[in-house]
């Protein structure tokens, strides 16, 4: 495949369809919004508003550091706090389907709408890949139909429309096009990150507290873990407690899991055979940078039967 | 130490004390109840009551290979079928603190105490041994006078009285005079088991349901690991769930973790370093043997801070 050759229809393509409108993307700093993201301003220059919707469930200084890497290459990108949007949708939830429920909706229907509409913006620029719908036709991941996501049925009505680039391709080819429109390498090498974030990564309630758990122990983990090789490597924070001791007394004490896999495609994958010493070492780290937090545990299970992530 | 001595001089001595009189022990399988029970079978023959309570938080089959291994060696037990005692005491507790209280006291106060005094006994031949006494007065342990514990206040009244022949040892002492009494290897070499059995590995409530889940989760550690030389292992079921996808759908699994230590006297301990091999092993056993489980974890926390037990 032409990569170049697909990056200068794309971004003729765009220019066409978008001509002197304005256009919204929203930027998550994973490599298809990022493709995106570059292939829309390329066509359209400052007629594309780029937003990141901090949702509270971002890394450590995830929501700077994307916008900080895109300013730097010229793209403005708005960051929009809508942390407590998020928390309160959250707030009380403990089933899995139901949390990830709430992030969508929260994004799309609350935030991202709100946005779209304040904006003026008659088109969206969004990620979809070939892989996004061809799940959602199996029935596997729920529907990308992103208007109707941001609550907007009528596009003949308002003069929405929703442009996707990327549509035709898998991730692999998004990688090599992010590498053809010279994006930096820990772009397009990012290790894979769910959209609901860090909130599939707490088994239980989501708070703001339990967040900032989570958010340090991933911080420690893939510090580790970056030059591991592996295909992701993620942090979880348990519900359950278990006894411990600490300073001569009993305590009870939160657990955190540590996954590390081999993969190719997540669809498979086995759980890595990390160095001892590596793995001693982010339990010691974790069991005293983290406060409250007093056993550290290494998940030994591959896909299938269970999944990369918890929720 | 003379420990054959030290053997003539304890039967020698619950011989004077019992009389002709009738006393009971409870057996439990582990190195302390084993000699006290030989003991007191050596010094009082058919008048000593053996007893081992069922309280369905055993291992598998561990009832009756206890009673078993010491009917060959001549020494009769009774079991007792406590399961429903103890399964009513334990029923909707999850604080740890209260589920081990719960297992003391229908231990104590209701089953044994009913024995007791069914028995006609008026001597109790107890496992006390000098760790508990230290432990007790350091206030680590709860208090080890098992009249109060029998809700029996009045020795003088009842005339009960209880002897503890192995209250000047430590546990190498009595592992010692175990090989002196010529016990099988097995009872001596017993990786330590808590007194309040499988309650001690079951994060949240105790059920007959959860309780076949851990039994054979610690079955086929106790199996796998049998021959790794550490100090301990052992299975917990958590309460937690994550998500799964066996057969191509998606599941929400329970989770096992699997602890295994390095230890010279369970004061403080390191996670074993055991081969990649044998954990892939144990957790393909585990996720694929055992109904409902999806994951399994391996535990990388030394003591401190974690515990070797969870609860």
């Amino acid at each position: 495949m032409d990569y170049t050759k697909f990056i200068e229809e794309q971004i003729a393509a765009i220019r066409q369809t978008v001509g002197d409108a304005k256009a919204i993307t929203a930027l998550s700093g994973g490599v298809d919004s990022s493709v995106v993201t570059v292939l829309g301003h390329r066509a359209l220059g400052k007629n594309l508003k780029t937003v990141f919707i901090d949702s509270a469930l971002m890394r450590q200084s995830e929501p700077q550091r994307v916008a900080d890497r895109f300013a730097s290459l010229g793209i403005p990108v708005e960051l929009v706090d809508a942390q407590d949007d998020f928390l309160a949708a959250l707030a009380g939830l403990t089933d899995p389907e139901e949390k990830r429920q709430a992030v969508t909706d929260t994004f799309y229907s609350k935030v991202f709408s709100r946005l779209v509409k304040e904006s003026g913006a008659k088109f969206l620029l969004h990620g979809t890949i070939l892989t996004d719908i061809e799940e959602t036709v199996a029935g596997i991941k729920r529907q990308h139909n992103i208007l109707a996501q941001l609550g907007i049925d009528t596009q003949e009505s308002y003069g929405y429309a929703v442009i996707e680039p990327l549509k035709t391709l898998r991730k692999d080819d998004v990688r090599e096009v992010a590498k053809a429109l010279a994006l930096p390498a820990d772009v397009y090498h990012r290790i894979p990150f769910p959209g609901p974030a860090l909130a599939t990564r707490i088994v239980g309630e989501v708070t703001r507290q339990r967040l900032t758990t989570v958010r340090k122990a991933t911080a420690i983990v893939e510090e580790e873990l970056g030059d591991s090789g592996a295909f992701q490597y993620l942090a979880v924070l348990l519900n359950d407690r278990a006894t411990g001791i600490r300073h001569g007394k009993r305590e009870f004490g939160q657990i955190i899991v540590v996954r590390c896999v081999q993969s190719t495609d997540a669809r498979t994958a086995t759980a890595t055979e990390l160095p001892w010493k590596k793995l001693h070492r982010i339990c010691d780290r974790i069991i005293t940078e983290i406060e409250d937090v007093n056993r550290c545990l290494y998940d030994l299970t591959g896909k299938p039967p269970a999944t990369i992530e918890y929720i």
